[in-house]
């Protein structure tokens, strides 16, 4: 059950499980947002792992204005995320080893300051530096002009502001900390989705879960699209580093990728002229649908996995972008509705999903970062029991011509 | 006779008619704004009728930093604008009726965060959510690209934040209270137009006049247009309200529209697919070119009226989007001096005006809401007053194809 | 030797001259802003010819959160520029001499409001009425459209937000200033250009000087353009005001130019329909590539002198833009590394530069306010020292077409 939260209250919220502190930072409804903010574990008189959460307005260049939240757990993960770039995480550290990596994009670049029209589709490039950017949702893909209508890269999500941000924390221990931001992409006349992005961590733990809700508040069919672009560079990525997951297929995303499939799933060291191929996988599942996939270091001591349910998520992109650190030495793990051709594309194709008036579809993925050889071993052990017998089907052919 | 008045100062400015006190809420040649503030009649130990004017500043979502001015009456009305958005009226509420509409942009969006451009020239759906709000005046209408250049959707007026913002109170009874905004059209060799925007309220009355003036400040003729795009929903819109107003002719904008033509002035219920149907109107006026154009409910209890000029507004265009609910059910009552068509028809048929340099025009329209079958039953007087034993010729064919 | 200064903390810094105190307004990496911030010359014990420097941070319009950054030195001049528009020079101001302009445009408008892509590429316009808009760096010049993608008019470091703003003053007399501000052009896979723009200023001087430095932070090769799009209009514009400059060359930038080639270095009274004439000028250097260009009023005792150095901008464009007042009534002295053509022109024609990777350039240019008859003298002097009894070669014919 929950009540109505006013802004800038703190109130008892009864769930079925645990009573909770939720903490209103932003609220678009009241015109209210808490700006620079804190709790932590003492104030609360938490017992168990220390933690603490900060709200902060930065400020210089393009990221004025933009707010980072970030949780932070001594010995479990920092997890900084920004309601003003839509919930995206952008980055997470912990035991020496940080999910994210080095965009020439070094600030959280307010999306006031970004034109996702220009360059003919391409100004999401602008802010691109997440660990991970919600991709949609009214579409996402590649850019595409058609009736002179630009479809830009990635869609909206990413660069929209959240209307509300709220912090919960459950008054027992072990604590969960559950941050839940609302992103709206309402336009008269064209769309009128809702997402409930919440992230939920456990202090302490090595491991924290997205769970977003999407629905379409409109009283017409709402075509949607999602991609969970998660990327990850060093320490985990690095020369015969690894990509794994339990597959059914892998093909090409296009002829360029087609030249390194041989050995698709290992990585380079960064490498000049390398750009990116990028590769459409069908994972395979478990009989709950549940699988996973994960980049692992050389030496199999560092990692980082991603779980998820491939009835919500049935695709899933793998960007190999190992070009030089200064350009952007990076991989996508991407599991999503769609892969990243261009909406027309997609639709052609059969992959963009619709959802009713009224309708919700949620979406689970569990973020684990593997933090020594043993976690590493057990997300390996996990892919090859999912695997098991059946071999991955290699296609040589693009399944589709950009 | 009017002072400069110093930022942050108040003043007593001494016109012709009586002594007032001028608050300078906004002022960008100074570079100061108030943020929230507030005043009210018994601070100003103002007799007669209280009210309240309250300037807020908003966050959460694309509404960051936008600004809503609101003048509270309560026994009169409740008029909402935002200095952000071109002193866009929001929403006005008394006795129990509002004026305005519910849109899927729930948020008062912030220009900063809209790309007029986006979607091929209608990124103006991402803020559209006004009671009223003023579409031009460098061009209004349908998008439409020429040259390479995209007119977007009815221009960039509505989404200007205004320069200066300005609250005036009269000293004696009835203590009128003005609202001016300055909106400026200002780019370099384009377009030097001004509007003084001007609200006129008296507490305790039910209709209030916009007063705006504006003027081409540069030294070339320069082209303009308005239209007043008023929005009424629920409850006024509803199954069997009608559209009543004195016209000499009527026609349909579109082949759509066409199909409408029969019963063209009364309103259905929300319907699923019913989309827009949109009617180029041609007001009758009296003698002194004044006229009227109304919504009013089923019973005849409930409405609103807009007086305007037709030597300033010639054109009138009535939208019916009797869409459901959320898609938005709403009409609007839209004087112009042009139809909604792109500014390259406009321009064509003859209905684009001009200014020369210097020179300054003025649009007067005052909004009445109408609280009750009296209020409603005068309108239709005056209406039928106007129309007189005249027909009003209905026109099969659209002037224009887009 | 420079030590990482902490945000809104002061250190010494010690450089190969003098110790100097170092005011960090804006640090992008901290997050923070000084916002309204002002130091002066009794405060820091300063001997010699007394200044202040101020941040103040605009509200109201378009120039909502744009900040001005002014250095007063009353005996010598006053310099605005901004931090929010890319370090662009706003006014200068001493001896009753304005150097600027009075554009339509008459806020600082912030970056924030302005779509550069807006009516075909022209967006620039919105935001231009700067003295000194650095146009570049990722390209400059007229807009174009090639592949889909526009060119936007003169690029983006002039509506992109300083990331760093720096205030150093030496504390030994004559304490000279210098505002630096760092200019990022970070976009994924397209650029990763960093300009360190620094302006040094001697209290009481009747001179100023811009230091940039552009780098390549990138591991590819970038093209680059830049042009220092210097505006003056009165007092010093009038008619008979002259352009004097060493050259080698002039041509008209297209036919109508062409059509004022015979007189095209004095200028006429503000004149209707004129609109623009722009001249491409080669200038001609003395021994090390030094050189200068200055406008002269009528009299010969008002007037601008830029000197730069043709090593690093080889080109001189000449904007003689002598419209009405309200128009705008400037010209512009426009050192570069390339003339106004789109970038596609300039590219073709070999005028467009590249860094290597980790490369950087530094343009370095001296504004002096000529305030007297004497001052203006040195300047012809000069002029006619460096262009000895070369005549300047006259092109009847554009080199290229837009």
């Amino acid at each position: 059950m929950k009540y109505r939260v006013l802004a800038g209250m703190v109130m008892a919220v009864i769930s079925g499980q645990a009573a909770a502190q939720t903490w209103v930072l932003t609220d678009a409804e009241a015109g209210t947002d808490k700006g620079n903010w804190q709790i932590d574990s003492k104030q609360l008189n938490a017992s168990g792992q220390p933690f603490s959460i900060q709200q902060k307005v930065l400020h210089g260049g393009k990221q004025e204005g933009s707010k980072v939240l970030t949780i932070t757990s001594e010995q479990g993960l920092t997890i900084a995320l920004s309601p003003t770039r839509g919930m995206d995480l952008l980055q997470v550290n912990g035991h020496g080893v940080r999910l994210g990596w080095d965009s020439p994009v070094d600030e959280v670049v307010n999306p006031a300051y970004i034109n996702l029209e220009s360059r003919n589709g391409l100004g999401w490039l602008d802010g691109f530096n997440e660990m991970m950017v919600r991709c949609g949702y009214e579409w996402t893909g590649h850019p595409v002009t058609k009736d002179g209508r630009i479809y830009t890269l990635h869609g909206k999500a990413g660069n929209t502001p959240a209307s509300k941000v709220e912090v919960t924390v459950d008054d027992k221990a072990p604590h969960e900390i559950r941050i839940r931001g609302l992103l709206k992409e309402h336009t008269f006349k064209k769309s009128n989705l809702e997402t409930w992005t919440e992230l939920r961590y456990i202090p302490g733990a090595d491991a924290f879960t997205l769970h977003d809700v999407l629905t379409n508040k409109g009283d017409y069919p709402q075509d949607y699209q999602i991609i969970y672009h998660s990327n990850f560079g060093t320490p985990i990525l690095e020369k015969d580093a690894r990509f794994i997951a339990p597959l059914k297929s892998v093909s090409p995303f296009n002829d360029y990728a087609q030249k390194g499939l041989d050995n698709w799933n290992v990585y380079g060291a960064p490498q000049k002229d390398f750009d990116e191929m990028v590769f459409n996988l069908v994972p395979k599942a478990d009989a709950n649908g549940k699988t996973l996939a994960a980049v692992i270091n050389s030496k199999g001591d560092k990692g980082a996995s991603i779980e998820f349910d491939t009835h919500q998520l049935p695709m899933l992109t793998m960007w190999k972008n190992t070009d030089t650190l200064k350009q952007g030495y990076v991989t996508g793990i991407e599991p999503g509705t769609s892969y990243a051709y261009p909406v027309t594309i997609e639709k052609e194709q059969g992959r963009v999903k619709q959802l009713q008036p009224g309708q919700s579809t949620t979406f689970e993925l569990t973020y684990t970062l593997l933090k020594d050889a043993n976690a590493v071993s057990k997300a390996e052990q996990r892919v090859q029991q999912i695997q098991g017998e059946d071999k991955v089907s290699v296609e040589q052919k693009p399944i589709a011509k950009e």
